[in-house]
């Protein structure tokens, strides 16, 4: 498992459209593409605007091959891509500990 | 609910050694904290010496306050600090939706 981790900023006045947007992405489309486990969407307390996007995949390259290479990819940044006022930062993450 | 997440950097050599004193550091001390609800322990894919701490807390008051008010803080930093190579990075995230 792994954990995609996407760094989103956006336009603090358009939080509420901005959050009907990307939940109904990873549903009707990130949610169709294989390996796809599991999304949360986290808004910061801290920085208005910020947000992360957490995606567990059952591989590294069910993310970065399989669904960047799909055709859901341009489906779901059409619905997310107008938000964003820079280009998200994504890492990938291995669970070491959990308690 | 409400989400630590704390982005750690650390020297790559030493992961082995900060992965234990980590959670050795979560379990003996930080779970004994009022409100706290679990944590995990995520390492970086891309970038060596990179991990996201993220602990559970039932509100930001028992992270901000309570915790970083009590006997428990010092003795969790002095198992994790010497590791450091900058300080932590911290927000609080509030979930918004997951599927």
């Amino acid at each position: 498992m792994i954990l995609e981790h996407a760094d989103i900023r956006i336009d603090p006045l358009k939080q509420s459209a901005f959050e009907e947007a990307i939940l109904r992405g990873v549903t009707t489309v990130i949610a169709q593409a294989k390996g796809f486990r599991g999304c949360k969407v986290n808004r910061s307390v801290e920085t208005p605007g910020r947000y992360l996007l957490m995606i567990e995949w059952d591989t590294l390259e069910d993310h970065t091959v399989g669904f960047r290479g799909s055709d859901l990819f341009p489906q779901w940044r059409a619905i997310v891509g107008p938000f964003f006022v820079q280009p998200p930062v994504v890492e990938h993450l291995q669970l070491v500990a959990q308690s």
